[in-house]
């Protein structure tokens, strides 16, 4: 029997993920010693209600509302509290007391990122939040570690679980948004209030998350651009199988360079196109996967569950079994890399491909007039299919009402802002009716 | 403009990734030494040949055939030679030395793994190899880290590219094998003597190293079970899709208990049918992915460029990063943890499913016969499928040779070692004419 000498741990937060935490270091005590080469002995269980229903029954002795003795006692700090304060609080606390830091909690390293980091680095403690980003998939570690001496292109990331199971009902069972978004809040995949979900906050944090660290830059959730799922149709849906895609909702972290040429950063989440033979494609229900495109390592791709109680556990158990061996063999704590600087661009600077459908006027010139508009705009085309001319009937003796017929181009990469403005022109050109559906086309 | 302390790297071999490395080093160094840390300063390049032909140029006067004097020089040595000898006494001359070691040499690895750690571990140098299994594709850091608080239960790899890219072109395009490695030869996927790939022995490393690290136990080369793809034919290719399967040569670390109920591990590598809707499925070309099952975590799933120089070298400079940041915070390296001390137990003690194609004589009682067959060795049947019954023509008055029929067999998990000898006894039974095809089912 090997005598390892204890790290002290305090856990905050007994929620889905914390229950699991704690659990697990009670049950896999031996196992994780011996990976550790230190005993993670479990200190107490900060609560805001010791009485509050539990996923897992706890040691009612470890659990406390005294969260600032706690902490003060602790070699490493686990923070599964979520939301901003009092978790923000609490692990500066921590930190300035010199413990290690282990969190989950994505918002707040979205909105407080480099203040945790500077705080940690002051001290020579180490922040670790592997299980804030798409669940129990390592992204953050890779990134970090395994990639440290690549240069990341371009990540894009299915990283909230509920929008891409409610894309993919949509897709796969032809479900309406409301009634995939019913689904999924009965399975419950989709909070009582989904409204983080759906309207893309959580991926945004996420995807602040990754591009600060992907490219060694503070990118503020402030500059992340973000539209969500609630305008996606189920015609949208149908038109993209039957086009060769599929609709995704993306956290995009891209290097880029701005109309003058300098580089930059872009940080965006919106729902796009995505070709069916991409990897991303066959992500199907509440998964997670983040695509990484690195200059030498090429395409990579990390899948797994996103969230859930027991899998994100298992993230926070990596980090803390790193912490661990850290703080047996000593030594300075690592600051987050912000060296590279970089600017963070603004939606109008990112280039992507666009398909734009337009329900137009089933008339000679038609295509003449919307392609002028196109390159007047500096957008070139890269294919047009004109669908089902549409001529209402006419009633005996009545002229008929105009016949319509629907134009899906596909660009070429342009500019957004230009994107933008084509659309505007387009929106008041004589031929077009509507402008039915804007969508970015990615991983093409 | 930082001024950072130097980390002196010596690179052994300048083949396809070494060269990429170099480059890399000195084309990225401000790049590099911002990550790190520190200045990664290139002090020599061991060769065997100095005028040898490269991928790469590299500058003449960093290039040594002293492979002694440059690691004796050395902080950090980045063996890339391959082989045993003398990449083996290098590694143990660096390591004695103090040296961390970078190395993506497999073969070394699989063969010589305990002695090295034992090595690195008795001067508390560290020796990193991300690089020596799946290319570009992190999973050496994740495996031990990112799931080091977690239990793995099974990884299922595809990693070794070119016989992947041989079953998928058997599988998508109709190809033989011996078309499909014809292909392969002439694209540089395959060597000149494709062996090591078709035979598994490249894959068999892979796996040795993969369940030593997992299962935090020591598993040698000679402990792994290894089937090559050279059986494979088009028949069970063409066969497998059409009943929702595709053959993929993979390499299985998996725990498991034997027949006395005593927990082991089990390392194989073996062609297998793959359900068409797992993640694996989806690998297609010479692309790796690496599938792992953890208690905790659910499923995950690493994907992205097996080989390749310049992507293997993406995997180097990651660890080289993680070693120059080591260095200069200091502190004892980490010995790889085989506290488990598992047992391997031998492909006998394997359970699977099992596919099973006979050629039999189209005649009553002849299921009955061959249920028989199975339930007496205590494989159980899911599923049975008969096709075709094919009677000879009779010429006028001769009696026609007997009509035969094709069953495919789907069985339960089963025994290997109670599967052997259900072949055997198939094999002699009278309404048997040949058992045409035994594949293992995995993933479904």
């Amino acid at each position: 029997m090997i005598e390892y000498r204890n790290v002290r741990v305090a856990l905050l937060g007994a929620g889905s993920v914390g229950s699991q935490v704690a659990r697990l270091l009670l049950e896999q005590a031996d196992d994780l010693a011996g990976r550790a080469g230190a005993g993670l002995e479990l200190v107490g269980i900060g609560v805001r209600d010791l009485d509050a229903k539990r996923d897992v029954d706890l040691p009612r002795e470890l659990m406390t509302t005294d969260i600032e003795s706690l902490i003060l006692g602790a070699d490493i700090v686990v923070e599964l509290m979520g939301g901003i304060e009092p978790a923000r609080s609490h692990v500066l606390k921590a930190l300035g007391s010199g413990a290690d830091v282990v969190t989950g909690n994505k918002a707040l390293l979205a909105s407080h990122g480099p203040e945790l980091f500077e705080a940690a680095e002051q001290v020579g403690a180490q922040l670790y939040y592997e299980a804030a980003v798409a669940g129990a998939i390592p992204i953050i570690r890779p990134l970090r570690d395994s990639l440290a001496g690549d240069r990341i292109v371009r990540i894009m990331g299915i990283v909230n679980g509920t929008t891409n199971f409610i894309l993919d009902r949509m897709d796969t069972d032809g479900d309406t948004l409301e009634s995939a978004l019913a689904t999924a809040t009965e399975l419950g995949y989709a909070e009582a209030d989904p409204t983080a979900d759906i309207e893309g906050y959580d991926a945004a944090q996420k995807a602040a998350i990754l591009a600060s660290l992907a490219f060694h830059t503070t990118v503020p959730l402030s500059a992340v651009h973000r539209e969500g799922i609630t305008r996606v149709t189920h015609e949208q849906v149908v038109a993209a199988r039957k086009a060769g895609y599929v609709v995704k909702i993306l956290a995009i972290c891209e290097r880029l360079v701005d109309s003058d040429g300098a580089e930059g950063v872009s940080a965006r989440v919106y729902p796009a196109l995505v070709p069916l033979d991409h990897p991303l494609a066959a992500v199907h229900g509440a998964k997670n996967a983040v695509f990484v495109e690195a200059e030498a390592a090429g395409d990579l791709m990390f899948y797994g569950a996103g969230a859930g109680g027991v899998e994100t556990a298992s993230a926070v158990l990596g980090d803390l079994v790193s912490a661990a061996r850290r703080h047996v063999i000593g030594g300075p704590g690592l600051a987050e890399s912000t060296h590279a600087n970089l600017r963070v661009l603004p939606i109008g600077d990112v280039t992507t491909r666009y398909q734009i459908t337009l329900d137009v006027a089933d008339q000679p010139g038609v295509l003449a007039e919307v392609a002028g508009v196109l390159s007047q705009h500096g957008v070139s085309v890269h294919s047009v299919e004109q669908t089902g001319g549409v001529r209402p009937e006419a009633s005996h003796g009545e002229t008929g009402s105009p016949a319509t017929a629907t134009l899906i181009i596909g660009t070429h990469r342009a500019r957004e802002s230009a994107l933008a403005a084509t659309v505007a022109a387009l929106e008041v050109s004589p031929v077009v009716n509507s402008v039915t559906s804007v969508l970015r086309v990615e991983g093409a």
